[in-house]
């Protein structure tokens, strides 16, 4: 958006979602049971047609075209408020946005595909050296010994020596590998973490011989020691999915109340330990942690699920490098709702400023997207010269 | 709908509102303070999305089209239900559905101006008759005699004779021939109350020579009747708006917060004493009442006022002896979101059932309704085959 900016002579907006960052509704006692249940997407939605009603200064016709943009989640709210506000947004960009990845939608394990595929890609060894590491690193926590050495190797800051603990650990590796694959850029970035460019082809490095027991999970050390930039602090290991820049305890709700997205693991055709997706847990956890059951069916009846006929002026664009493309929308629906795939990409590389190792597909992509932005301001100023006529 | 139901093998499902009728969820709890925030058309239209999942088995891709209907109020749940919930409904007939009614987009008196016409129309006296009434009846509120004659003449429960008597009085007749007016059908109707046949013509011949005074007041007396459809008990007019069968205290306090609806009167175009809308009155009455400050632009930013363009498939019919018809959509948006004009019929005659003494414009409304609708259960038939195929 930064790039394309003064050439549409547009004003960027950066509209914090509700409960995420300093946009706390009850200060720090927002995440509180009694004020949580204000966290949904759909209050989010309200929130931006107010906010853009008033940049255009509560006009009964839109002074401005505005388009939205969004990656990710914030890829999917895009593609929803020009679903349900399209009288305040001319249109959507929506990067990266999973708005498939909903129970009964798309088969659970084929995120963690993706993600394998990436370490396969890098080198050949890579992923059956990571599918190998689980039984290492278990049979490592159920000794005193061994466990301490694994603590000292890979500097944690207490010892895995239990089965507890070696499922946190093995659940803080899972994340890591998925985050090195959603984020694994041409570029060196600070998306989620600061991370060199190609994250997983260096860390695969490490791993790019057949490997077993010590050495393996020395490699697996090594591949830690670049997911924390080196530092010198021991690892937390048990922060599991929260490490990182990202403060997610806002998702965390709404994964629990209408963003039910199935993701499991095979063993088979993934590099992990399998990991069946079981609603009814998940549902017990959700109602223990917020004292609610989550919707598996909510965001689909809501939002449409596959059902974006009536829809228009949205493009969803996927990296095929990104796990989340799982849950995309891959091929076009209509004339106007239409889908990008870019094959070097991970997760919204679109979204991100251009870079000198940007691949060719992404610099398509984004040219596609200013042909269609501008296709939309022109339907907008139209549509205005027209009333006004 | 039960005239064409058989006709397209259709099953008729009758949603009841959330917070009216029997569907209160809180018991007669329902509409206190602390209950109440769960009523909004938004809320409403949710509802409607699980009931209709749920009539199709909670199917990711919906098996049977669906079309919403609805009048008045509920010709704008129709309408809205389309905009918002296009993946769940085939198209909507909203008949009467005033979604224009809001601040600054139409005037306020348009709506009284259309009443008034109606009386014009009944007969050259009766307006005039109507209008010269206000200042007799405040003339007899104001002595015992008179107010006492009034009372006894009128039927009334209670005597008229203060001012703020008068004012109630006032209003309660100044909403009767309203109503008469949004009822006036070509057959005998208990829609609100029982009713004859083309009221305002039934009522307008008691007033179809210029009167005066107490002659007048009796005419006007004989107008009551009618509307009361002659019954022996007294006339308790302090109910005001809430005479008749329909119980609108749901209503009331969706005007209250997002269905604020301007209507005034100014004593020039139309028959009724000049009364202006008074934006800060009206929020004051409702800050006292519910504890809530109406948000004036809350349906237009939820539902797009005059920006209709990327909505589809829907149907807006209004009546032009409808009051009503002041807030509708009378052209034609686009080539899916279509005006229908009907010459001759009152509030949502068109969703009534057929009638010898219907008028041919209400006979070819209908006919349009069932074109549409075969066009979009056809659409959705074509749809369904192709995402099979």
């Amino acid at each position: 958006m930064w790039d394309i900016a003064a050439e549409f002579k547009a004003k960027i907006v950066f509209a914090e979602h509700r409960y995420y960052g300093a946009s706390m509704p009850f200060g720090d006692k927002s995440l509180d049971n009694q004020h949580i249940g204000y966290l949904s997407s759909a209050q989010a939605l309200a929130d931006y047609a107010e906010l853009i009603n008033y940049l255009q200064k509560n006009a009964l016709k839109p002074k401005y075209p505005v388009i939205a943009f969004g990656g990710s989640y914030g890829g999917m709210l895009a593609a929803y408020f020009r679903m349900k506000y399209p009288h305040v947004v001319a249109g959507a960009i929506a990067a990266s946005a999973p708005i498939h990845m909903f129970p009964d939608m798309v088969p659970c394990e084929v995120f963690n595909r993706i993600v394998t595929s990436s370490y396969k890609v890098a080198n050949s060894k890579c992923a059956d050296n990571i599918k190998k590491s689980w039984s290492f690193i278990r049979s490592y926590a159920a000794s005193a010994n061994t466990s301490e050495w694994l603590r000292q190797n890979w500097n944690l800051c207490g010892p895995a020596n239990s089965t507890l603990h070696a499922d946190v650990l093995v659940e803080f590796l899972e994340s890591m590998y998925v985050t090195m694959a959603m984020v694994n850029y041409p570029f060196a970035s600070d998306f989620l973490m600061p991370l060199p460019a190609q994250p997983v082809k260096v860390v695969c490095q490490y791993l790019n011989e057949t490997l077993k027991d010590k050495e393996l999970l020395e490699g697996i050390g090594k591949v830690i020691s670049v997911f924390t930039n080196n530092k010198k602090e021991c690892l937390n290991y048990t922060e599991g999915d929260n490490y990182g820049n990202l403060n997610a305890s806002g998702w965390d709700y709404q994964a629990c109340t209408e963003m039910v997205m199935p993701i499991c693991t095979t063993g088979k055709n993934d590099m992990f330990e399998p990991s069946p997706w079981n609603f009814t847990q998940y549902a017990e956890a959700c109602h223990k942690k917020y004292n609610v059951y989550p919707r598996p069916n909510m965001a689909r009846l809501e939002y449409g699920g596959a059902m974006l006929e009536a829809a228009s002026n949205i493009v969803f664009s996927n990296g095929l490098l990104d796990p989340w493309a799982a849950g995309g929308i891959l091929n076009s629906v209509s004339d106007s709702v239409k889908a990008v795939i870019i094959i070097d990409a991970a997760h919204h590389l679109d979204l991100m400023a251009s870079n000198p190792s940007d691949p060719e597909s992404v610099k398509m992509a984004r040219q596609i997207h200013k042909d269609n932005i501008r296709k939309w301001i022109d339907e907008f100023n139209r549509r205005m010269a027209h009333r006004r006529a």
